[in-house]
């Protein structure tokens, strides 16, 4: 199967709607680490090992030396943002980054300016930005993949992906125009309401052939329609919401728990942060999609179906609180009421100081190389393997998400050993043993 | 080879050399789980399922109706220790369990009366019992494996296992007369001090051909002699020192941070505890033992030697106080100090308000009854499988251990799907999103 | 002054309105206190001393020796509820005190059942009890006057106090009929809805000479119509808000960072608690009046008008989550941005595992005695030296309110010194240096 | 008494032995602040205010408007160490201030060059430098002395303070030749060990009149022989150790406890930090005399002869970690086990994430402009006043010391209301309810 995966030469395009926190601290970091002034930590692409055979063979090398990606210095940005500020301008207001590492790549950041953004204000009430497009839906969409097919040729990219890193947009549950591609393209041609930005953004792509990741919770690639789309085009979809922070630490946590079959009865966790992401989720109806989010996590860990006595009273609530003093400094706050032998009860404080945009980024970063990774490799529609990074993975209908991180990196680890014809790996070990057995 | 495994006919005797906390919690809980009055919470083998087959398949059965495990009305236990008071007055003094909960099994306890240890007081200062064999080490090992087989009889057990829950021996370290079981028996007739009390009692074991189970970070059954007689007499052992606590929670999260390529610089954990545990760790030989189990974990998490730039300059400190006020509810605080994308640091504080007892005692039932298991499935020697429960686990000579404990549990769980002919898993899932491309 | 106060001779009768947690946890330990089978911590007026005169005198009589206070032998309870529980069953539903000791005082508790309440739904919407009182709101004033009557006559009282233990009423503000008493029984008559519950206990109280403790941030005697009222009939009244957990704790931590010119950019506080008192709260119109009692306590101690470069910028944020698994473990958790010399950042973290009731049943019981001790002084209206045990301390118009724990205290004991005629204490001490000249 | 403080004409020198972290973070930051850079927050000198008279004046002043004291711009410094560096190079080494603030000073800071100091390796084991005195202990008196006067004609200063903010000395006890100022000074002669070098840079400044401030827990100006001397050449003395980070915090709290009479079942109080202080109290001997002085706080405030039943049993455990990764960021966590109303349990967790240097420079600065003003206003030898900045305050003989930081502050604050003579505060404030009666 080795011979399958098309290598990856030219440039690769990374088009990202909403020039953010998240997104100006990819691009500089990228830039920054291109010119030799800092790493990639937080990459399993660029930092991360893999073992590959027997623990016996010693043979762990960086992913990058194993599969074909695109390096780093064969990377192009762009993007769209309802504000104008170029990304060195976005990059600064945001305070995630020291000026100090902004100035030093600051030429090729100012290079950067957001083409107009597919917004519609009622889906982010607290975004204000007039850097938009005129017209309808159906034009909207039109227009962005003129956008794309622009950059494409100025920046002479052999591939594209588009990378969503804007904001949450307001709840909202599917209905019927997004059940199929045709009733989906009817809609928009009707300029429905119900058709929401990042679903333009992500149709223009797939339309394209274009590979499309989705960083925010928004209900945008999981529809019918779209992977239906993404199938005829043989695209891969992965999303959706990037896993930092306070639900990065649950998705390790939990597994741990259950490994253990620890009981849990009550988990309590509570967000401060105070950058445009806090701002934006102070508003009811757009915390209403991040939480959703959040919340699905555990249950899925736990199984309290199938265990009953163990999980099926978990009293779980999660809370963010807008909280300027902290700007990007995300930090969290979570009580675990577990118990153990005889229903003793016992309890887990954990609290994270993080950075929301400095764990996103390589999230976002590895996310963008290995759906390229997928395409070239002729994988189309979801990436259940890419799990690994999302709060909420996408499936193939009917099919619970994994969300132990342990399992998913495991999948997605198994499944590139599997692309490159390596041994998946089972952690059985027993003929260690058995050659032992004939030493003695 | 499901039929290889022998059905766990009979009863199962379970003695104890230590019957202090951890033991008088194990006991009391069984007879309390037995008596219909509490769950065995945190006891995989008799609370926790395992997924067989794909996803799809939906079977998640509970572990012990998978495997022949002992049941735990066919489970006696008995025991050996310095102090002569009987399992229910042991249990009173450990505070750990209500007396509520003690009397509703104060005769069944009341009858289980320690037989006099092997003791030697230069191995735990701290420590003044004095029910306590007489004689020379060759006589002490004499004496208990009589002691092991007068039990068998009385009680009329089927199989026995031997499953140390005493303190932590001072820290000491291989010599000459640990090399080869030949050596080692004469230096049993010769007394030699080099001989712990912990290897009396494990020797006492292998030589009758009864698994071993080693609670505590002390040297013994790690020793070639020891490893050696296990494949003479083709019996299990298990070690070393129950994973509970703050190791528990760093081999959960430490993976979880490996797994994001995180780096780390710094990772400070402190414990107060202030039972007799506590007591004995406050002596520095006692902790020495202690702190090196404890220590060994991060090093082969974050393999720094393959990640020098993440995990290269990693400042790991341990510190256990003696606190009374907080008795045998330990408590433990970790400071983490990492760092992402580009080098920005974060903070992960961990407050683990825990239970020593209640979570070693099922971690102790488990042992004993998967080391029971694999007596009758024919395995021999040492159980690398069981690392999952283990805070340094003993692997073949040049195999370095596995200690994040979501690999050891993959381990644990295929080695019971192998052991029973079901498929191993690998979590690569592709074949769902393949049935599904024929769907659409 | 000394031989002004009158001494504590006969009973005195405690009539509380609201016998939920934290009234039956004051009952049930008075009796088991009186019982000699506990201790009543965390009462001043039972187990604290005060210094008299200078430091090398060495006088710390306690409290209760030094002014005339009611005997705890000499106090009788009773109470209204809209639930018909007697006390004892309340208190069992409450989960704050163990069965066994409850037990213990099972017939004295199960004697004290609730007079029927004067209650409004719409002002406490989640709840629904069914023993309240019918008709108008002056007949329940009438009724609720009868009451303390027959309950003075029939228990042989020579005292009684009213203590507020109810819930939080939703928000509301003073209006036109609150300004004067004349007016405001002219709405009495008027069955004006204006008139909260709470108002209806106070009145009552008051118009018979009965000192009046409000332990709700309720809006109740600090209207004018009963502050005159109070001064009319020559009694006492305290209030508003028990202190207790996180105010608790901040009004000893905000002086502590304002006496040393910290500054401090924002104050982040959380709690999670599951009583009843947590469930009234999770309705945002009664939490509105709980957060507005919560939020002044900073804005006092650090003076932002005069301190504008440490405190003018200070963002303070306040949540209380509803979380059953806690019961009536209330639980804090404080993020505290801070910043010293050069403006460099710190943060304080405080994660207080508390308990509600176990913290407000000293304060109650201290307000009633001191209460009844002010009435005994001479002393009427604004008893502001008790601001010490409340969250919002009501004070004479046109005076800020004290925060600071440290000054209310010194305030109560220097109150309790000029009461009896001890000298005030400055803590100045330079006179010790000038005897040591002399010795040297 | 007003006019009896003389104004604070001229130059005041603050000299300095121990050039170090907090050493170099007070002379940077002071420069930093005359240069209208930044601000010298956390200094009561020169941010905090002072209440004058009754709440309704509303008279707030600065105390530096208040009492005459050194102005900023007044101030020369200049200092010994053991190292070489000068200040600029110090304070980078040190890494507390950032690079950018350090260089906007860096003229004047490179042109404070440290004098050789007084040093004895015995003293502190973990520190190796080489800018050393040779000669007898009398011989290094003697050199310091002149040192000193050499340093005010330069400078052209009108008066000095030396304050020791050195590292701590290995513990030791008083002796013999500690016990008068004339067996002192012959022991001198006979260069006896038991004189520490920190002892020497105090005999120097007090024998020329100079008050002498001890920043370490170090015995210095506290031997009998000492405070003879001060009270010989009528100068002021203020000693020890600054109280910063857990101190701090410990004092705080335990106040508020003690407040509410809640008990204290035990405390216990971990530290991580990484400068050079942290080494040095890595060695046992160095922590010995640091922990004695930590130890002593919670004793005076809580009074356990006092109150049996709330701090008789109190555990108090205080731990020091050298823990590199943190470098100056000192972080402590305690854990206080407190109990209430009827012996019911609760947990306070503290986690303060501090730096040290920035937490003592503004306590160095008052205190040198403090000891400055009482020398000025005729005061002389121990300075109880200043007990608010200090760890273990020096009180007279058979006084026991004040710890509780409010009474200490209200100590500090009413003795600079009567060097001013004004009305001391008492917070009785009876009058403004008596006020009340009559307007009603």
């Amino acid at each position: 199967m080795e011979n399958n995966v098309k290598p990856a030469n030219g440039k690769l395009g990374i088009l990202i709607p909403g020039l953010g926190a998240v997104a100006t601290t990819l691009i500089a970091g990228v830039e920054a680490v291109n010119k030799g002034l800092s790493q990639p930590i937080g990459a399993l692409t660029q930092m991360g090992n893999i073992r590959l055979g027997k623990r016996t063979e010693n043979r762990y090398p960086k992913i990058k030396d194993f599969v074909p990606l695109a390096n780093l210095n064969d990377v192009v940005f762009g993007g769209w943002d309802v504000y104008a500020d170029n990304v060195y301008d976005a990059a600064m207001k945001a305070k995630v980054l020291e000026p100090g590492l902004l100035n030093s790549v600051k030429a090729e950041l100012e290079a950067i300016v957001p083409m107009t953004a597919a917004f519609d204000k009622s889906y982010a009430k607290n975004l204000d930005g007039t850097n938009v497009k005129e017209g309808t839906r159906y034009e909207m969409a039109q227009a962005l993949m003129q956008d794309i097919e622009t950059f494409q040729e100025e920046k002479n990219c052999d591939r594209i992906v588009v990378l969503w890193c804007g904001s949450t947009e307001v709840y909202f549950e599917e209905s019927d125009i997004h059940q199929s591609i045709e009733i989906f393209e009817q809609a928009l041609q009707d300029d429905d309401k119900r058709i929401s930005p990042s679903m333009l953004y992500a149709y223009a792509a797939l339309k394209l052939g274009i590979p499309y990741v989705n960083g925010a919770p928004n209900l945008t690639i999981d529809i019918p329609a779209l992977v239906e789309l993404a199938k005829q085009t043989e695209t891969p979809i992965a999303g959706k919401d990037f896993k930092t922070g306070q639900t990065l630490m649950k998705t390790i946590l939990a597994p741990g728990l259950a490994a253990r079959a620890l009981g849990v009865k009550g988990w309590f966790s509570t967000n401060i942060l105070g950058n445009r992401d806090g701002l934006v989720l102070d508003d009811p109806d757009n915390f209403k999609t991040k939480e959703v989010s959040k919340l699905s996590v555990l249950e899925d860990i736990f199984q309290p179906e199938e265990n009953p006595e163990l999980y099926g009273d978990l009293y779980h609530k999660v809370r963010i609180n807008y909280y300027p003093p902290h700007g990007d400094n995300k930090e969290s706050w979570d009580n675990i009421d577990i118990f153990g032998w005889l229903g003793y009860q016992m309890q887990i404080k954990v609290n994270f100081l993080c950075r929301d945009s400095i764990l996103a980024a390589p999230v976002a970063l590895d996310l963008a190389l290995f759906v390229d990774l997928a395409k070239r490799a002729g994988m189309s529609g979801i990436q259940e393997w890419l799990s690994f990074y999302l709060k909420s993975p996408q499936t193939a209908p009917g099919l619970r998400p994994e969300h132990d991180i342990f399992k998913q990196l495991m999948k997605l680890q198994n499944t590139l050993r599997h692309m490159m014809g390596e041994d998946l790996i089972t952690h059985l070990g027993l003929d260690y043993y058995q050659d032992l057995v004939e030493l003695l």
